[in-house]
């Protein structure tokens, strides 16, 4: 017996209850592990990438970009949703960095996937380190509105740890990259 | 004139579009900096807490939780939800603290606020590292289902950068504790 079946939740049936444009919630009937049932209420998503773009100097290409749920704008790596839940994530990642950024990368180096919100969404994130930048075009999508930076990546790890930075994405990835190039 | 005043957006309406025991998902109209209009859907959140309880010996105590929209078993430090939007942010976490693990901190330090999904829910998480602990008594919600273990927090960090470890918010709060205590 798996060490965590004492865990499981089974399925028993699935409600889509908003099916919007960007949001597809869902409301879910479960058994529990004591054989109880119970509600669950989720988000079901596609999946995303977010890239830390590092140039030769150690800087990130960093964006700013205004969250309408926080009404603030956010400091964030860049990243964007999966087309379909099947696209190849590091083409994804590759498409989102240069249309965002205009950047283009000769090294990838995948540093794993971020769960944003492990009780109810199913997103996840698959998270880069790109190195080897090349200035391209940047192609926002219409109605897609940010600012993009270069900030050397030890000033952003000093925001990140003094919670300026709070985008959960950024931090993390920002914090892995840091650990990964000894900064 | 705000250096980001480009990006703003402002709310024109807003519609409560699901009315769930666990989410609140709501359709806005928003003016977009061009002028235009558009939708904007997300869930508005109470906000949580979550914690890094360390012990003297380095240990972590850290949860196996089964999280329905990954079918999976995450490995997850303490955390809740606020009981109300204006509770306590310490207070909520020495309550889930104590309640998830039974253990109480001399020393909590805090680490910031972690925004788990910018784009589509207000949830902020504030994020704790607790010291100099004391065992008390578990006491799980009826239908709450957890293992509780001690890990020490270089393995952790071993896991997080190897990729074993994705849930979000304990990616960046061991990361963070990490950093903070040297490790």
């Amino acid at each position: 017996m798996n060490r965590f079946e004492n865990l499981r939740e089974t399925t028993i049936s699935s409600d889509k209850v908003f099916d919007g444009v960007l949001l597809k919630v869902f409301r879910d009937k479960v058994e529990l592990p004591n054989g109880k049932t119970s509600t669950r209420e989720l988000i079901r998503h596609n999946g995303a990438v977010g890239v830390v773009p590092v140039t030769d100097e150690g800087k990130v290409i960093i964006e700013r970009q205004f969250r309408y749920p926080f009404d603030q704008v956010l400091t964030e790596i860049p990243a964007g949703k999966l087309d379909t839940a099947s696209e190849d994530h590091l083409e994804a990642a590759k498409r989102e960095l240069s249309e965002e950024t205009g950047y283009v990368a000769d090294e990838w180096i995948d540093m794993g996937v971020f769960i944003p919100t492990c009780a109810y969404s199913s997103e996840k994130i698959y998270l880069y380190l790109a190195k080897g930048l090349h200035k391209g075009q940047q192609k926002l999508d219409e109605d897609e509105f940010l600012n993009v930076e270069e900030v050397p990546l030890s000033e952003l790890v000093e925001q990140v740890m003094a919670g300026e930075i709070t985008d959960g994405k950024t931090v993390a990835a920002l914090l892995k990259a840091a650990r990964i190039l000894g900064v």
